[in-house]
């Protein structure tokens, strides 16, 4: 089962609540959705997912795919099951990771990227000459597993029966990702095939899940046009924007302006990725319902700590602090004194920046719980903002 | 204040219940004692310490002196405060990481010894002639930091003030810890130092704290009978058995039987290191009150998890699965199902395999948990069988 109603429309913007009802439960919106990429939130457990108040999570269809195996999660019963989680899940198509192999491979960028040229120049390939890292053509994507090189293939119809095996409640149509360097006309042979695709897999959906399309079209007006009004006027259940969103903030608002009045307005959108709290603000009032990001836990595993404007956040640091910095050495504060998470009610700065310093695994656990208790929490005040007529206000006190 | 009391008496061993009570509460022993090296147990929170019924931590002073300072500590009040963690810490003397570097160096084993050697070869010292690693005289021994190079001396005056400066409840008397290929010569040379210094704390420590003296003397009777005669009549209010414990189990059981039966009957007695299922079996019944040992959650990390006679555990397979292993793949049991840890009671073997193979940090948090909960319980089934006169039964339930 699947249901979206809104529940109010903020005055001043394209903001709005709504609510989403699956068959694990329903969850309000606008929300954040924490990812837990291979079936964990990196360094917490299923009671600090529900204690930081998550009503919702994100898992990688590609990284489930290829690690354990979606056939081994079918055979728990899903993953539900299997990570013993009980809430929504959603999951992306597993495109995303695929085509960012190739061309992050193509450009030399990436972690993944440079595991992966360690991996096949040793073994496989001449990648010079004899055969692309991901190979793209209207079927589909092939790419060698970056562990093991073994061949995979990924098409609309193997990205449905992956997601369908995992069981999870909102799935993704499978799309192309191009590149933030993908010239308007390769993305618009992409944009082709994400619309042939999207046709493909609103056929062979497992119907017991809800499935978004995505609208592509990189940073090119005409392109993104055409694109949300093609995939706004088929029967999915939602809708994603996804690929480049330009070099700028600025590219990104367009995008959204260009792109959302197109949409059916009685259906979720989710933002795919973006995470930023200046990003969450701009999003909302563009009318986005649904955000997932790996930002909060990886900048926390970096030593990037979130804080509000009453604990000195502002756009210009991007509202996080750097623990390592020398001038938390002997700070006795909490790393946000408005914050209510677990770090923040029993650890001093001080201990914390000792603890990372350390290299100390409980550090990686409370600072991902004080990221992503922060932005769960910005999202609870934006809804009460829309809800109270005050969220123009709030975006003013945190945005300036 | 320090008080200890002996409870119960076993009627077939040396085993007994004891109360040890200090400002911070109190314990009853035998009991594990979770090492918190640097002011933490690795992947865990102080939540997570009293869920698992942990009652009293172990931190060392070798790695709070290098990092982050304990002169810091003492800003924060203390060790207690610093951490957040209200029960008793038991702290020990730093010389066992000062030694144990001097001689893993000179042997070029251990992982501290391997940085070392990187850094001092390329900053500082030609490693062949011109400096030891660990330079030992009747002072103290003085070594380089491993991490930045700086020129560190710990004596017995510097240990007790830097104990002091942690403002642990239970302190250790500065000792030589000698390497399992020292002869009886330099063991001898050794265990006067130690004894000497043993005076040396005794006369300097803070005296708000507990201080325990430590038995040393290797895996030589005569040694060993004259050090416990020596430390066993000096006010101390405690005692520990260190040092190298010999070559085998039997090794070690001969000098516990040495030892213990000559240090006074109503004060506690602290094994230093040992925490093997089969070790805590056969100390308790020798006498020993305390332990201390990193094995529970370093296993765990490495992907070794403890299993109950119940669940296949015995003393050949050490009571510990490999969870890497792939008979574990579509394993849907709990690790142990007599376990219940969070991580047995939420999650199957299958699921923390996949964690582990995938290097997930949640997976080290649910290791952790579970081979500390399981060393924490079968304390307390040791206590409760000496409590019901079971524990010669008991014991052959395990080791059989």
């Amino acid at each position: 089962m699947f249901d979206f109603k809104i529940i109010k429309k903020d005055k001043n913007s394209r903001g709005r609540i709504g609510k989403v009802t699956t068959s694990h439960g329903s969850f309000i919106t606008p929300c954040f959705i924490p990812v837990a990429t291979s079936g964990t939130i990196r360094a917490l457990d299923n009671n600090d997912i529900s204690e930081l108040g998550t009503t919702v999570i994100l898992s990688n269809t590609y990284h489930l795919h290829l690690r354990p195996g979606d056939l081994l999660i079918k055979k728990f019963g899903g993953l539900h099951k299997f990570m013993n989680w009980d809430g929504p899940i959603v999951t992306d198509s597993g495109g995303f990771q695929a085509f960012s192999l190739g061309f992050a491979v193509e450009h030399g960028v990436g972690k993944i990227a440079n595991n992966y040229l360690d991996f096949v120049d040793k073994k496989h390939i001449n990648r010079v000459t004899e055969e692309k890292f991901a190979h793209v053509d209207d079927k589909g994507v092939k790419f060698r597993d970056p562990v093991n090189g073994d061949k995979v293939e990924l098409t609309p119809l193997k990205s449905m029966q992956i997601q369908s095996n995992l069981g999870s409640d909102i799935i993704f149509a499978f799309d192309e990702c191009t590149s933030p360097l993908s010239d308007k006309k390769y993305t618009s042979i992409a944009l082709e095939r994400t619309h042939k695709w999207a046709l493909e897999c609103l056929k062979v959906y497992d119907k017991k899940q809800a499935l978004f399309g995505i609208v592509q079209g990189g940073e090119y007006k005409e392109l993104r046009i055409k694109s949300a009004k093609f995939i706004g006027k088929l029967k999915f259940d939602g809708f994603g924007i996804g690929g480049s969103l330009g070099k700028s903030k600025d590219d990104m608002h367009k995008i959204l302006d260009w792109t959302i009045p197109l949409l059916p307005s009685g259906k979720p959108r989710h933002l795919l990725g973006i995470g930023a709290v200046e990003d969450l603000f701009e999003a909302v009032s563009r009318g986005i319902d649904m955000f997932d990001c790996v930002a909060p836990t990886r900048w926390a595993r970096r030593g990037h700590l979130y804080i509000s404007p009453a604990a000195g956040g502002t756009a210009e640091n991007k509202f996080r602090i750097n623990i390592e910095n020398k001038k938390f050495e002997e700070d006795a504060g909490p790393i946000d004194k408005t914050c209510d998470c677990y770090a923040c009610k029993n650890h001093t700065r001080a201990y914390l920046r000792h603890l990372f310093r350390s290299s100390e695994l409980t550090y990686f656990r409370l600072a991902s719980i004080h990221n992503l208790k922060f932005i769960l929490r910005l999202m609870d005040k934006i809804r009460d903002s829309i809800e109270d007529g005050s969220f123009k206000k709030l975006k003013k006190e945190w945005l300036g």
